[in-house]
């Protein structure tokens, strides 16, 4: 079966609609998913900026929200704009990465945007996670200690190093083998792309 | 008839193959276009970017140009990388600026793509320009002449400020009434938004 990586990042606004429904096409196109939580900050840092572009630039944070909410209006998803933003990502992407390719992770992902893109809770919160995690028949305790531990902690800064060299600048990103997509209109061609390889 | 403004500054990648196809996608949708050549340059220069962020951000610059390779090839358009990126086009703006509604500037519009995208010729060049005109049945001396008075240089000049006012940060844009949608990807979208108004 064809596979295509997922690179994603909880604070990230246009990830949400593609996460909420890329398992959905995914099984559609006959594709595999391997799922790559990342953290953009680091990314952006390297590039100079200090905060989300979207906030650094008006003009262009403001018709993001517009074109978000258009976005969620025709895809039928709830969308409350985040009274943080970015939220801090790190401790929801290391749950997620230490659950690799278990069969919970994809809930715990649509779980953790609905609670940041739908509901406006804080995802960087323990207790928000942990409510997430039962949600998903997760043990809440022992996925946050492992969440914690070194190699975990580790493992996610790997990745993360991997997405930069491998030309990732933003998120969702989608490679099909050496080949990348970057956004949520490019989804459906990425999955198109990797049943073609 | 609906109307979409059609927002494009001849430097733009993204800009080209969306150029390419708005006159026909536009007669199928029963919309009106009103051309609007601007610059980006004075837009970024307000953003602190002194030169495309395709050049400054490299990853960001090589993803665009493998995502525009694809997007040609799926459309049937050459592409030949410019060696000069991104050109000036601010001469090329003002012709098209200067001939309004009228009925050759679109192909002029298209000429002008195909020379600095398929045919990586330099579209600053009065020469160039005067070529383009020609093959679409103007006077070259005449319509150089117009670009280069008062009246339209500042009537350029206010198109730019109202782009910016209007939040356009980005090319192509287009404008339905008070909705804007931002990049080639979007083109569709806004068709179906002014046959909706």
């Amino acid at each position: 079966m064809p596979t295509l990586e997922v690179w994603f990042e909880f604070a990230s606004t246009y990830s949400y609609p593609a996460l909420m429904r890329v398992e959905a096409r995914a099984r559609q196109a006959g594709v595999a998913l391997a799922y790559r939580p990342f953290l953009l900050g680091p990314i952006f840092a390297s590039q100079g900026w200090k905060d989300s572009p979207f906030n650094i630039y008006e003009a262009k944070g403001k018709y993001m929200w517009r074109d978000l909410a258009r976005i969620c209006a025709a895809e039928g998803l709830p969308l409350r704009r985040p009274s943080v933003f970015p939220r801090n990502g790190l401790l929801a992407a290391r749950v997620a990465y230490s659950g690799g390719q278990q069969a919970w992770v994809p809930a715990f992902v649509r779980g953790v945007y609905d609670a940041n893109f739908a509901e406006d809770r804080e995802i960087s919160s323990p207790e928000v996670l942990a409510s997430i995690l039962s949600a998903v028949g997760q043990d809440p305790a022992a996925r946050l200690a492992l969440a914690a531990s070194d190699e975990v902690k580790a493992g996610l800064r790997e990745q993360n190093e991997s997405a930069q060299r491998r030309g990732i600048f933003g998120a969702p990103s989608f490679c099909a083998g050496d080949e990348l997509f970057w956004g949520n209109d490019r989804l459906e061609q990425a999955l198109a792309w990797a049943t073609q390889r």
